[in-house]
């Protein structure tokens, strides 16, 4: 999730066959590739921004509970148990939570349900790169809004003549957070249309903007358990909002697929949210690596994008990053490279485990050092 | 999953509230509703086309076995081992293989990547009601073909001047099948459409056209785990066609959600489509059943249309389909009533065990004595 379409893998998809049987907005699309898994030989995987800790022990308990016969059995399509576990955790009401396969899926919902309108939608110029598939895919007129030189999102830029606003919060790739006040001011005189603040990596030393949903009925969140549960491999995404937003994302998904999340999936995803103490460890041992990477990468000569993320968005004064990426590759250690305009010389780094870390310095070190 | 929208259901979304941020699409909408899960007593469960056997052990002990810190490593975004699980079984190549979020989601990427054409689709007009819900969700026009007076599809009532055609086989809610050379003979006049044959309840007596797919570029075939592999509970299904049909499907599925099946059902789907013994003996254990049954129901006064699935689709001489459905549910047991013209007056029994059906069989002895 949160990657960018390499170049090389945009042209491989272009000399891909076209079908006569494919409609005409199929071949006129052009999907999202994630980031690389490669199963060549064991890397330091630092390139998809998947937590280095394993989920919660509740959560693997909670699977094995419910490994049972009980799985010939369609699952709750509202999937209350896990609304009921966010809920909880947010202190919102049932009605306010939508629960879907991955936070993309519910974006995808939210773009379909809510930003297809006339006007066009905004989103940042350097962002998720999902947010222009969708666009494509759902056939909504969308423009971007360029970053600050400094990479940093600023939303006196977007007009209120729009169809919808989205962005994430801290950004994809940058790491760059915007404070409440910022995003309150934006829904103070953006009342027409709706925002949604994608929250993906907030719990790695951002302010979720939940709160703001009693007070703005246009104001929609989506988070994951991809990330700082440590839930990728369960696919559990969400959104809170108002409940005539939520309302509009289980029209869409009703239209699409009854049951959405697996009854393994539901439990294992409330089990997630309800252990607190776990998920504090790990997100606070996440940023505290982070803290001691980010010192090492400047003393090393690197510019450190500011991160309130697992990753970090780096810059080496006079190495290029492509050949840094390169150099990583054969060594063990993969990060993420977007070769596109503006950002064609950072790498983004998820954040790893305090050893993972230390063999990414240690790397660095000997690359720039035989240089 | 293959359900019909009750009339009650229909109203009271029609008086659900609406929002000024939805987008116009949304709000037209008339999502679908699944069968009730109810929770306020334990039922005997006829509704929902559930196997009423477990899932092979061997799943089981897939998903025991990966039950551990890997979840919170992103799945493989192709699916491949349960692609090639699939592809073994049926003998054909892994690029002739799409999986997806049980097999509605692999229905609905089928509509926007193939069926959203100039031309209207076809398909039956009684059939499973989803259909017309993806029709309107991608806004594609459709045209319904009656079945015949003994709900028999009959494909020569299909013109070829169409965008697609879809049709389940056996067919929904009817369980009547149609023999292959029927579908071999539409696909050598239909050549400029695709022909989607949806086989979700293929195992419990059909032969499948899967074969057909070598020689028919335009043949797609859509089947599901929730059926004869018992794992509705995990959300698991796949389509088989020509590779040009397959990468249609992908496109799709890669700009709405790069990650569909989770780590767990990739695994868990793989060892069922493995165990053919257990799969054998349970979709036999079915069909043994079913046949016991309709003969039951025959000498109680029922007229039984001939099914190939795991329900049987029945009408009482001189008792009223809805006022037996509510006989039915007090007293413990559930099957499926839908009040739309032309079947008003069947009910739709899924195939339990023996002792589930013996106690069917009894409480409508019981309900019609008593008339």
């Amino acid at each position: 999730m949160k990657e960018f379409i390499g170049f090389e893998q945009k042209r491989k998809r272009v000399e891909n066959v076209m079908s006569i049987y494919w409609s005409e907005l199929i071949r006129g699309l052009d999907p999202y590739v994630p980031g690389e898994q490669p199963r060549d030989r064991q890397y330091i995987k630092l390139n998809t921004n998947e937590n280095p800790y394993p989920p919660s022990p509740a959560v693997l308990e909670a699977i094995r509970e419910h490994t049972n016969q009980d799985l010939r059995l369609y699952p709750d399509p509202n999937g209350d148990i896990l609304k009921a576990a966010v809920a909880d955790y947010f202190q919102v009401e049932k009605n306010n939570v939508f629960v879907g396969n991955g936070s993309d899926e519910v974006l995808a919902f939210a773009f379909i349900s809510i930003f297809k309108q006339a006007k066009p939608i905004l989103y940042p110029d350097i962002s998720y790169s999902f947010y222009p598939v969708y666009s494509k895919f759902f056939e909504i007129e969308a423009v971007t809004v360029p970053l600050t030189a400094d990479f940093q999102i600023d939303l006196a830029d977007y007009p209120v003549d729009n169809g919808g606003i989205i962005f994430p919060n801290p950004n994809a790739p940058t790491g760059r957070i915007l404070p409440l006040e910022q995003i309150e001011a934006l829904l103070q005189r953006n009342t027409a249309s709706v925002v949604l603040v994608d929250e993906a990596y907030i719990d790695f030393g951002g302010v979720s903007c939940i709160p703001l949903i009693k007070k703005y009925p246009n104001l929609l969140v989506a988070q994951t358990l991809s990330k700082s549960r440590s839930l990728a491999g369960l696919r559990i995404g969400y959104a809170v909002g108002s409940a005539e937003l939520i309302e509009g994302l289980e029209r869409a998904k009703n239209c699409f697929n009854s049951y959405t999340l697996d009854r393994l999936a539901l439990v294992a995803g409330a089990a997630a949210m309800r252990d607190r103490d776990y998920f504090d460890t790990t997100c606070r041992a996440v940023m505290a690596t982070r803290e001691w990477v980010v010192s090492a990468l400047k003393q090393l000569g690197f510019e450190v994008v500011p991160s309130a993320a697992n990753f970090i968005f780096i810059c080496h004064q006079n190495q290029s990053a492509e050949e840094l990426f390169s150099e990583l590759r054969l060594r063990g250690v993969l990060v993420r490279y977007f070769k596109q305009p503006r950002i064609d010389n950072h790498l983004r780094v998820t954040i790893g485990t305090d050893r993972e870390m230390q063999e990414l310095v240690r790397q660095l070190q000997a690359i720039l050092g035989s240089n």
